[in-house]
């Protein structure tokens, strides 16, 4: 993995880049759209290239379980699994375990959990996380780590912190010893930042996950539920210390706010399951803002779901049409509703790049969000 | 609309031709796949055309309930609405009303029936029926008609074949009252035979509804239930009664051996909802038999569902991702299943058709059947 910084504004933290891998080049600042069970849930990989995404998330935990890594290192890896010959991060798997199995029991070692699928006992260190990761053929593979809650007491806080970081140690260790083996031979790895909403204890988590060097450095366990001042604090306080010439991930973010504001303080890499799972449920994001599309107000409304938008879903179909297909329960309306998301997705941050690379952020901005705050009760 | 045949069979009665409608030539023997609410469950009408259907099959009763027809008219059609802009056949609702709706009651005037969706009291009535796909914007409008079960005694499939009849003229009488407001200027009127198992009852009922005459004649009531050989000596004895230069539409058929059957005896269109709702449910179509699945054998078998096959879950894709999509709950299985068996379904219909312009389709039958029931049982 090569990463190269092509663009810094003068103004702010902002920056455009380019990530090379295997599998290709990935234009950052990017937001990664999330794709659990190797497949972003409803579309087609055809359709993610179309719509211009250049890398998808896709999720050990989940993996591990079913269908399990081996099978996807025998089918060849994720991207021949799947059919998406574009680059692949995978997450390391601390997340689920900590948020979806049962009867975790958290050690040294590692932890052990019942798979929430079939109540299976299952056990992941940060060994295990790292070899499931290099089966899974990712060209970006994630340390283990333990996210905190919120709220979380600052000493609970603090030794989950400290435990990331000596995961974080065994994580570059089995990364060394299995590099004879990877299956993704230009694979690398990112650090993962925890410390909760204590400043000090994230200055801590970064200054000595930067210590073991990796190839990337992510902020986790941000966005569990804290309020977004504590979030910005911590970002405010924790960016400045990363290294400029490695790409910065933070976990789980966010709204199109979040992202204009995100990049300004100068990360490059975003992944949330808010667009793909809010179309499921039915809400658009559109250049005008929100639209939830069981408002009976789009019954018979003809129009296209965002004016400005020039996807499928948008150049084929109205508001009354994907409101008659939610209504009806069609599935057709949860790959329509995923489809325009993404898209909008990748063309905000393709507005947000050419916004850098012109020098015109502040102002770029303020016209986005003219347009898109204008009809949020709609949503 | 317009039939054209093109080649007849001098060995059966199998005969290829073109209907030509508004929005484009439907070449028979066709296959239709069914698009009950305004959309073929799970897929985009892009790749429906990329498939190469030419023509879908809509649904009066589900879409009088919901969204309305009034508002697909208003939305310029039902082409317009689903943005598919070939052919679409709409079935008069007689079927759904006798099978799904509550608390029907039949009178000559038409049927009362309580909506299966919420409860509401409707109505239907061979010239409501009419109205409705005439809002609809078919291209071919059924009439509306009183479909018997299986079994059914005599005087019962009699009564219900005789209302048909009325009913079929009450079609044809408001089919020409609504001539001047056709949303589709080149709609046709297809009649439907009933009369059970009845061959003399089916004599009676295509006499009757050919003295009416309408663009093209169905034969409905058959494959609900009754043995296959009863179905074929209904077919054998009532299709030579049916005039040559017309389309014959067999309702509600049917699995790949019964295609070759019934094109055999002179059906030219065909429609079912096996091959959509059995992929829902992981059975593929495929040229060497019925592949299920969710069979533990697939789990790590990492060839395409259909060697012969092109489509773009042949193309991209193996059996143990399918499997592991389907096993994930994912929605992309039922997609790409379904994807595929349309695809299977366009495929043989063209076999079919080539096989009876090269004149050797006894032949075609036979290499198909070999290779088609050798693994049937895994499905």
């Amino acid at each position: 993995m090569h990463f190269k910084i092509l663009k810094k504004s003068n103004k702010n933290k902002a920056r455009t880049g380019q990530i090379s891998t295997l599998h290709g080049i990935i234009n950052t600042p990017v937001f990664m759209p999330v794709g659990t069970q190797a497949t972003v849930k409803t579309i087609a990989p055809c359709e993610l290239k179309e719509i211009g995404v250049e890398i998808v998330l896709a999720n050990t935990y989940y993996l591990l379980l079913r269908p399990g890594d081996r099978l996807i290192r025998q089918a060849g890896g994720l991207q021949r699994f799947m059919s998406w010959n574009r680059p692949v991060l995978t997450d390391s798997g601390g997340y689920q375990v900590f948020s979806l199995s049962d009867a975790r029991k958290i050690k040294e070692e590692g932890v052990k959990f019942r798979s929430h699928i079939d109540g299976k006992s299952c056990f992941l260190s940060p060994e295990i996380a790292i070899q499931v990761q290099n089966n899974l053929g990712a060209d970006i593979i994630m340390a283990f780590d333990e996210c905190s809650p919120y709220p979380c007491e600052y000493n609970e806080a603090k030794l989950s912190m400290e435990r990331t970081l000596r995961w974080a140690k065994r994580c570059k260790d089995q990364f060394n010893r299995e590099a004879n083996s990877f299956l993704n031979p230009e694979c690398s790895l990112f650090g993962i930042i925890q410390g909760g909403v204590y400043q000090d204890l994230r200055e801590i988590s970064a200054r000595e996950t930067i210590n073991i060097t990796f190839d990337g450095y992510a902020l986790g366990g941000l966005s569990v539920g804290e309020p977004k001042n504590l979030m910005y604090e911590v970002l405010n306080s924790t960016l400045p210390l990363l290294p400029e010439k490695k790409p910065r991930y933070l976990m789980g973010i966010g709204t199109p706010e979040d992202l204009w504001d995100c990049v300004e303080l100068g990360i490059d890499m975003f992944d949330c399951v808010m667009p793909t799972k809010n179309a499921r449920n039915g809400q658009l994001f559109t250049s005008l803002g929100k639209v939830n599309i069981k408002n009976a107000q789009y019954k018979n409304d003809f129009s296209p779901p965002d004016p400005e938008c020039q996807c499928y879903t948008c150049s084929n179909f109205t508001k009354a049409y994907l409101s008659h297909l939610f209504r009806a329960g069609e599935i057709l309306a949860l790959r329509l509703n995923t489809l325009h998301n993404l898209s909008f997705m990748v063309k905000l941050m393709a507005k947000i790049r050419k916004a850098i690379e012109e020098d015109n952020f502040q102002q770029a901005r303020k016209e986005f969000l003219k347009k898109y705050q204008q009809v949020t009760f709609n949503a």
